[in-house]
C-alpha cells in the first residue's frame, strides 16, 4: 500500500492536462514516468508518437502460449485550480480518513495505477498467470480523437483475448459492466457587439451589450427549467429507450442522499427518469464555461463588446453533428445578426458509444 | 505640444487602476508624479491621505485679491488589457494621424493635463491672471465614495469663485455645459449549485449548472430586447423627463453614423429616445462582467458549481438603493433557493447627480 501511494503521489504531481497546449511539458513528463516505472518492472515498453499525445504500450509477457489481457487507461487529466472549490492543492495527493484526494485520483491515474501496480507485483513475484498489455493514452479528456486510427494502425500490437478498461465506475460497492457512454462534442459560441468595450455611462442604454446578447441566445438554446435543448432536431436521432432498459436501470441501487451529499447539489433535475437513464441514455447540454467583460477585483464599468460560452453536448447518437446544431442555432440569432455576431462552432469529435 | 505629449506619455504609463488593490503601488506612483510636476512648476502642493486613495491639491497663487478657479480631475483609470480589443498596449501612448490613443487619454488624464499644463505655462510666463487650485482624486472610477466627506472637511482649502470639471465631454466640436450625470452602483450576483464542478458525463442532466441558473436570473432581471430592468419599483423614482428637456436634447447635434463608426456597434437600442436622453436621463443596467466554469484554452467538461456576474446600475435618483434592488431581485430567485444560492450585493453607491 505504501509503495502504491508513493507512486500515486508522484504521478498525481505531474500536471498532465491535455486540453491546454501550455501543459505539453507535463504531458511528456508523465509519459517518461510511466516508461521508467514499467521498464524497471520488466515490461517491454514502447512510446508511440504521431497520434496527438504519445501512447504508452507496455507488455508483461509470461508465456506466449497463455492468453493476453489488454488493459486501457489514460494519463491525461482535466485542468484544476484550487480556486474552484478544492480544499487542498489539486495536484498534490492528500490522504484523509482512508480517502485520497487529488486531480486524477478517480479519472484515471488512480485506477490505472491499481492495475499497473498489481501486475508489477504479480510479475515480480512470478505470480502473473496471463500476459498483460497496457495501453495508456494522453487524449482521453479531449475526446480521444486519434484513438480509432491508432487502434486500426496498431492492431497487431494490441492483440488480446480480453480487454479491460481501467476508466470505469462503481455503483456504491457494486462493480458494474458498462455497455457504453454517451458521445459528445464541444462548441464555442462567441458574440461581438462592438469594436471594444464601451463606457457604461456614455453608451449604457443605447449600445448593445455582448454579455446580454449571449445569455439571450443561451436561454433560447436551453430550457431554463428542464435544461432541455431547444434546437429543432436535437432529439430526433436519439436511440429509443426500451422498457427493459428502464426496468434494469431502476433496479441498480441508487442512494439519492449520497448523490447529493457527495456533489453538494440540492435537487436532482428531471426526476421523471432515474439518474442512470438520464445520464446514460438521454442527451444533455451543458454550458461548461462563460466569460465576458471584467471579472477581476472590484468593478470596471464597461459594456462588454465580446462574450463567449463553451458548450458541451452529450449525445446518444453520433449522427447528431456540430453542423446541424450550428445551422439550427444560427436561425435563432436573427436579431443578433443586426448587432454583429460571430458564431464559432468548433466541433471536436465524437467517440464513445 | 511636444512638452505636453512628453508629460502625457509619462502619466499614461502609470497603471493607476483604482478598482483593483494590486495596483496600489501605481496609484502612489501617479500621486508622486503629479506632486513633482506641480511643485517644480511653482505650485503649493499638498497630498491628503485618509480618504481612500490620496487627493492632490495644488495652488497656483497669483494675487490674493484676484478670484480663484478650482479645477477638478482624477488620476485613476479603469483596468485595461490588450486582449480586450486594444490595437496597441493600452498603457503606452500611441500617436496616429493626429490622434492619441491610450487608457486614460480621454478619461481623464489627458484633459486634466491640458488644464494643468496650460496653467503651468501661463504661470511660468507670468500670464496667469487668476488664482488656480487643482483638485485631483484617485477614486473617480470607483464612484468617489470619500469625495463628499473630503469636500466637507476641506471646504476652506477648496474655496473658489468658479469650479471647472476637467472630466467632461464635447459634442462633435461643440463644447457643452453638463448639468449632471446619472448616479449608479455596482452589484455582484453569485450563484452556487454544488460544492465543486461536476463531471458532465456522470452528472449532466441531473445536476443543476450554476451558469445556466445565473443566466436564467439575469434574463429575468433584464428584458432581452429593450434592456429594461424587470425589477419592481426600479423605474418608480426616476425623475420626470420634461418636454423641454426632450426638445433641447433633440437639438444637440448627433451623428448616428459617427456614433456607430467610433464604437463599432451596428444598431442603437431604444430608438424611441434620442441618445442624450437615453444616456443622460433614463436609468440603465449593464452586465459588466460574467464568469463561470473553464474559460482557458480547449475545453474542460465540468458542470460549473459557481457562476457570478457584475452588474452596473445607472440610476437617475440616488434614492434607488442597493437594498431595494436586492430585496426585489431575491424574490425572483425562489427556484434558485432550491438549488442553493449566494447573492452578494456589494453596493458602492454614488453620487454624481
Amino acid at each position: 500500500m505504501d509503495e502504491y501511494l508513493k507512486l500515486l503521489r508522484e504521478i498525481i504531481a505531474i500536471r498532465s492536462v491535455s486540453t491546454d497546449a501550455s501543459y505539453q511539458t507535463e504531458i511528456h513528463k508523465a509519459v517518461k514516468w510511466y516508461k521508467e516505472l514499467l521498464s524497471r518492472a520488466g515490461a517491454e515498453v514502447e512510446i508511440i508518437s504521431g497520434y496527438d499525445n504519445p501512447f504508452v504500450i507496455a507488455k508483461f509477457l509470461v508465456d506466449k502460449s497463455l492468453s493476453t489481457c489488454l488493459v486501457y487507461g489514460h494519463y491525461d487529466v482535466q485542468p484544476a485550480n484550487i480556486d474552484e472549490g478544492w480544499t487542498s492543492e489539486p495536484f498534490s495527493l492528500r490522504i484523509d480518513d482512508q480517502r485520497v484526494y487529488a486531480r486524477g485520483v478517480v479519472d484515471n491515474k488512480g485506477q490505472a495505477l491499481i492495475h499497473i501496480y498489481s501486475v508489477i507485483r504479480a510479475f515480480r513475484e512470478n505470480k502473473l498467470s496471463k500476459n498483460v498489455v497496457f495501453l495508456l493514452e494522453g487524449n482521453e479528456e479531449t475526446g480521444s480523437p486519434a484513438l480509432p486510427r491508432f487502434i486500426k494502425d496498431k492492431s497487431k500490437l494490441l492483440k488480446a483475448d480480453l480487454a479491460l478498461i481501467s476508466d470505469g465506475e462503481i455503483v456504491g460497492s457494486t462493480p458494474v459492466i458498462e455497455a457504453g457512454f454517451r458521445g459528445g462534442f464541444n462548441s464555442t459560441l462567441q458574440v461581438k457587439t462592438a469594436d471594444l468595450d464601451l463606457h457604461s455611462g456614455i453608451y449604457g442604454g443605447t449600445a448593445p451589450n455582448a454579455a446580454h446578447e449571449l445569455i439571450t441566445i443561451l436561454t433560447k438554446l436551453i430550457d431554463a427549467k428542464t435544461y432541455k435543448v431547444n434546437i429543432p432536431g436535437f432529439y430526433e436521432d436519439v436511440d429509443t429507450i426500451t422498457d427493459d432498459q428502464l426496468k434494469n436501470n431502476k433496479s441498480i441501487p441508487f442512494n439519492s442522499k449520497d448523490y447529493k451529499d457527495i456533489s453538494g447539489i440540492k435537487v436532482i433535475l428531471n426526476e421523471e427518469y432515474d439518474v442512470y437513464t438520464q445520464t446514460g441514455l438521454l442527451p444533455s447540454v451543458q454550458i461548461t464555461g462563460i466569460s465576458s467583460g471584467y471579472n477581476g477585483q472590484g468593478y470596471r464599468n464597461g459594456i462588454p463588446a465580446v462574450a463567449s460560452a463553451k458548450i458541451n453536448f452529450s449525445t446518444c447518437k453520433i449522427t447528431i453533428g456540430a453542423k446541424k446544431l450550428q445551422n439550427s442555432s444560427e436561425n435563432l440569432l436573427i436579431r443578433l445578426n443586426q448587432v454583429m455576431l460571430r458564431s464559432i462552432y468548433k466541433s471536436t469529435i465524437l467517440m464513445k458509444e
